[in-house]
């Protein structure tokens, strides 16, 4: 090979080098320029290089947790929001509401005692979210999501989701990866918004569901209904048996920010080759909230433990304060 | 606008029109010219080419039952035969079954008996398809389908799939479809080769399931387990929920061959705009087999009636005789 041969490819191979780095940092512009970028940057490179540790396109997929790791989840979930506002949209249907509970307080705004317990929770959410078609439900959603707003940050629900973690589905997609939502919040009330806030389509969104019946009708309509009845709660262990039957493969990387997320990322690790767990850790009060350990929403205490255990085996904590540059999109 | 470069624009448009209908006849090559085959390729060009019927390519989706639509299903269910043999090379840790029916038939080859009820079919799926990790069964599936032989043929089963629909399968992909298998047969069963023989990856396989729990182990390892309950039958009216809940689209096109298929393709046909629904019609006992509605497998009754009554609505039968060329792949 002759030397300026060698010299012009070096220079090529440097001027894409440069160019490839110049890119991935303007695509994750709102994160610092911290460790855990740098880990999850330095993880997509080795995996998307050829060498020993290359991974084909069609094993590129990365699960990403909803609450409280694309979007907000304080004070309370916002699907519940949606709940409480359902109901009151509805109530005019059921005047046996206003002295029944859990529906007389959530009606009156008591979300707290709406909500103390289970079987509570159960009520309202059946109420609001069965007993309806798909089409139905999905337009309730539409309308919601299109006009409610968060009650201090006075934002649309879909304005606080996470710029970071916008840039990091646009960088691992851009690296061949397919992004996924695995969340513990139902799948139809996700669908409705994911594909244009996130760029994620409904058949990578998977999520809680209710049963559902399937009527055809004489005159040639077909209709699936919403049954009062849990179909499958996509939380903790459920989240990697979830996986495995909507996706079949095992992730290279999930992100998660409570102990619900902890068994999908303990599975994903548990994988051959390298892969990635990543924690959104919410240590900022100022420009979002901070809990972790005691909080009732999105508890992070035994998955904090064992990430900071494995932290030199491919397990990330995202310290919101220090490692973002900015929590919200504009 | 010149003349000669109207006509030239038109030799331009012609010659794409030329190419592409040499392109699709070719990739249909096994199909007669008949008017299944036109009226498939009339649909397909009209939901992708610019006009008031046109599809954008995210929701062109296209599901496909899989025995006796993909591949046959004579004299059983090859799944069947899976457990079977299945059972064979697990007997001798199990001494009881040697008494113990349904699996005392079942080892002794005599199908019939071993498969007279529900309960005998639910005990010969459960002791062959769970009791074990989600790894362990689709090695076994890998081996058996790797060397298992069609009884009458002769033939690996995976020899066994419809030449005419691997050609449908890469004629709407090429039309940008995404190409999903709807089956009442196992999801993990058809997995782990239907990505070789059909091009269809494992998130796209849609199928029955048994329960699932997930477990993680001290020493880092994570083990997803199959239980002996049924988790979801994905037959009749449960093909469109499977559908719902998986894709979360309706389909475009949908392909049977069943009455199992009926709702399927009716929650398709219901849809707006231009819908298709093809039904295999088995009639070819030379080739293949020749059965319909009293068929103890695959019958088709109802649905045969119905797209016969809506063939001017966009519900097509395919004569396997008459509209195959060739039946079997080489």
């Amino acid at each position: 090979m002759k030397p300026k041969h060698t010299f012009l490819h070096c220079l090529v191979l440097l001027s894409t080098m440069y160019t490839a780095t110049i890119l991935a940092q303007t695509e994750l512009a709102s994160w610092s320029d911290s460790q855990a970028k740098n880990r999850l940057m330095e993880y997509v490179s080795t995996v998307t290089t050829k060498g020993s540790s290359f991974v084909d396109t069609e094993q590129r997929v990365a699960v990403f947790d909803n609450d409280g790791t694309l979007w907000a989840e304080q004070p309370i979930y916002f699907q519940l929001v949606f709940a409480m506002d359902r109901l009151k949209a509805m109530q005019s249907q059921h005047p046996e509401w206003k002295t029944e509970e859990p529906f007389k307080s959530a009606l009156a705004g008591d979300v707290k005692s709406a909500l103390s317990s289970h079987e509570n929770l159960a009520k309202l959410i059946f109420a609001s979210h069965a007993g309806m078609s798909q089409v139905e439900f999905k337009q309730a959603v539409k309308e919601w999501i299109t006009t409610a707003k968060h009650p201090t940050t006075g934002r649309k629900y879909t304005e606080m989701v996470y710029q970071p973690m916008l840039e990091v589905l646009d960088y691992l997609r851009a690296n061949g990866f397919k992004t996924y939502i695995v969340s513990g919040g139902g799948i139809d009330f996700m669908r409705v918004w994911a594909e244009e806030v996130y760029g994620i389509p409904p058949e990578q969104v998977i999520g809680s569901s209710v049963e559902k019946t399937f009527t055809f009708n004489q005159d040639g309509s077909a209709q699936i209904t919403r049954q009062s009845e849990l179909n499958f709660n996509n939380d903790k262990e459920g989240k990697p048996v979830a996986i495995d039957a909507h996706i079949g493969r095992r992730p290279l990387i999930a992100f998660g920010n409570s102990d619900g997320d902890l068994a999908m990322m303990q599975y994903t690790m548990a994988g051959s080759g390298k892969r990635l767990a990543v924690y959104i850790h919410h240590t900022d009060k100022e420009r979002e909230w901070a809990y972790d350990r005691d909080s009732h929403i999105g508890s992070l205490d035994k998955g904090l433990d064992y990430a900071t255990e494995h932290k030199d085996d491919g397990w990330i904590i995202v310290d919101m304060k220090k490692d973002w540059k900015v929590v919200f999109s504009e």
